[in-house]
């Protein structure tokens, strides 16, 4: 049987990624800093067949800490633990390809590969802000289009880093006294405009020889990077035809730039909010809602807009005169999928908080099973995604009734499978495992 | 009851301190990249009540990969997954302060403190060798001077991260909508010569505050620091006339600096070969010995010396004109410890390998049980050390027989636990926890 193509990862946000989750009586707002926590989200994920996990990530301490739970455990660290509590699901970090460096970074993803039988993703982010910036050493961010260029650099000098060892290359030969062969492991000598690294890796080709590769920005910088080295996309889509237009439009990217478009899995965001019947949901959904304090997220909102919190007025539409997209140093198609959300359908702030508190821009669904179900069936067949990041509004219980009500629905429909086919997360996505670019060469 | 006083550390070293332990009919070659083999030497040491394991690390691949287990899995990374495999014992990672960031580092080790509840040590370096320095975009490495310099630094700044954050700052005051107090999180503004951090870190303060920290520099910028910062120092001794000195000399320092010296445990290394007589002790080590590739050892000799290999002939003793510990620019204790082992014995090349082999610059102690507890007892009572980095020369055997052998000789002697006292890494080594920093300066 070919494995059915829809994929599902859970994308990992303390009590939910609705703000004022935290506030309802049945939340722990002590999980974030809990593994056990962590590991009972996990195994949920992984007894229904979930590709991934996924932790989001920033090397700065985001938002207002009265807010909602703030500060996170180190992804890499965190993932470790999972993988020790799992056995099949996907592990994907979010790391930084501008506050890292190569080397320590790629031997860390290849040492949770290594750790979790071949397990490891690596969500690559450029990190916009100023904030992030003022942690090491600089006044403010580099421009976006020179953070997209060191990435590229930083992921050939990691590729170049994960094929130093030829796979073969430990033989353990007790009697001659050779544990690996001098020839089979070699210097990369990588000297470009961002990095100087000589190599070799300090460990030796891990079971997936990269972890997957994914992606989340969705400017023309993020998408040309994309389609470039990704292998999985996280995406925010509010509309079928928007996606539908995204999903073509990175797919054929990554046929101009010379790759097997089915080999990078398009992703968008959702926040199911699941109830009994539709009015049951939307009642849960204007319960959330309800625990927001506004006062928070228009100092965020004003953050991300790039204006004086002060003409941002709850009962009014956003101001005329923002900035535009080319003005914005980093999280540009954030930035614009929120102003554009706004204007399309007239909302008030008040509105607009409440809208990005539940889904922070990805699209929210309120319904039942059934009508879940539904959208993402239409989605996928409509082509505007290989699969979603589940975005549960409130942790765990939103992930344990997606997990009982809906993924069983998926599965009788054929789109979703019942069991995994493979040992490691390439296997759930059916993505190649790569060749080793120097092996290659000497044949 | 006083906890007794005698410490114990596991360093974990893949099957063995001994280079040619890999090369044993028992030897797992591919235990260095397995978590299960981790995890069952970290289940021994604490089951025999050992203070802490410890994984030593550089970022390069040091040495020739023939020659034995080469690559190691990342020490916060292995260490999160022994957490996991644990309860009680401590978890010390190595990592460099020349080749990271203080902001990624402190909230790794945060991340690691947290997720084993209060069990992580960091053993700060500032990485020695021009092969390192290649992998991170210099042409060689640092002077010792700065590097100490920028290590000092380092640890301000990674304190006042760990700082950052009050012990009470999350309320999680569900009725108000706040989850931690604005006021008692703040950002550190540091200014430095070589870090600007802005923080506060992206983590809450973590159950020990900060990991213990750990320093096993033997040079004269080595000591300074150890006194300034560390509460426990591994360091290499052959002799306890040496022993003795270097442990007055460092408690000194401690004082003179206005710490407590009992706040700076001295842990000499130790390879104890055990056998059931002096004999077979002697005789296993002889085997292992005979083991040794010479070819590979004279190489990483003539490097760690400055000379050519050519000039080391393996039955003559070292050449005469070899340069000063000031010539030296890294790992200076332990090149003249190196050089005054050889000339004090009047060791050939071949000997000296032999000697280097197995404990790499450690005491080696081949003898049964009785005596391995004698030769500890001994350097304790005598001043020269608050307990011993525990390096066998073969794993997992020689920690087996150690941990059955030599630790219930110790028990009964009064001189080691029989149960743990309290639940972190502090507890066990008797070390305060720190006070915060800007808590105390607000009272």
């Amino acid at each position: 049987m070919t494995p059915p193509g829809l994929h599902l990862n859970l994308f990992l946000h303390d009590t939910g990624h609705h703000e004022a989750s935290w506030r309802l009586p049945d939340s722990d707002p002590h999980g974030h800093l809990s593994i056990e926590y962590h590991e009972r989200l996990a195994r949920i994920a992984e007894d229904a067949k979930f590709d991934s996990v996924f932790l989001a990530d920033s090397p700065v301490l985001w938002g207002q800490v009265g807010r909602r739970p703030s500060g996170k455990l180190e992804p890499t660290v965190l993932l470790t633990a999972l993988a020790r509590a799992t056995s099949r699901i996907g592990l994907i970090a979010t790391a930084s390809t501008t506050y890292n460096d190569p080397f320590n970074l790629a031997r860390r993803f290849a040492s949770l590969d290594h750790v979790s039988g071949g397990r490891a993703g690596w969500n690559i982010v450029t990190t916009a802000g100023d904030d992030a910036a003022r942690n090491f050493g600089l006044e403010s961010q580099p421009a976006h289009v020179e953070r997209y260029e060191r990435a590229d650099e930083f992921l050939q000098v990691a590729k170049k880093l994960w094929d130093s060892w030829d796979d073969d290359a430990i033989v353990a030969d007790k009697e001659r006294g050779v544990h690996a062969e001098a020839d089979r492991v070699r210097p990369i000598d990588h000297e470009g405009k961002h990095f100087r690294v000589r190599g070799p890796l300090n460990l030796p080709r891990s079971p997936q020889a990269y972890p997957v590769l994914v992606q989340a920005g969705s400017s023309e910088d993020g998408k040309d990077f994309a389609a470039r080295h990704a292998e999985a996309v996280f995406t925010a889509q509010q509309t079928l035809a928007e996606a539908k237009a995204f999903y073509a439009d990175v797919k054929d990217r990554a046929r101009a730039a010379g790759r097997d478009p089915d080999h990078v899995k398009i992703l968008p965001g959702l926040v199911p909010v699941i109830g009994s019947t539709e009015a049951e949901a939307r009642a849960a959904d204007a319960e959330l809602d309800r625990l927001i304090v506004p006062e928070y997220a228009r100092e965020q909102l004003a953050k991300t807009l790039r204006v004086d919190p002060s003409t941002l007025h709850l009962d009014r539409p956003l101001p005329a005169d923002l900035p535009t997209e080319d003005e914005i140093e980093g999280a540009k198609s954030r930035y614009t999928l929120i102003v554009e959300l706004a204007r399309r359908e007239s909302l008030t702030v008040r509105e607009l908080i409440g809208r990005l508190g539940g889904g922070r821009g990805h699209k929210t669904f309120a319904g039942t099973p059934e009508q879940v179900a539904d959208t993402i069936e239409h989605w996928y067949r409509e082509g505007a995604a290989d699969g979603f990041n589940i975005m549960p509004a409130v942790l765990p219980s939103g992930l344990e009734v997606f997990a009982s009500e809906v993924v069983p629905i998926l599965q009788r429909r054929g789109l979703f499978r019942r069991e995994y086919t493979g040992p490691t997360l390439r296997d759930h996505y059916g993505l190649p495992r790569p060749a080793n670019q120097f092996a290659l060469a000497a044949v």
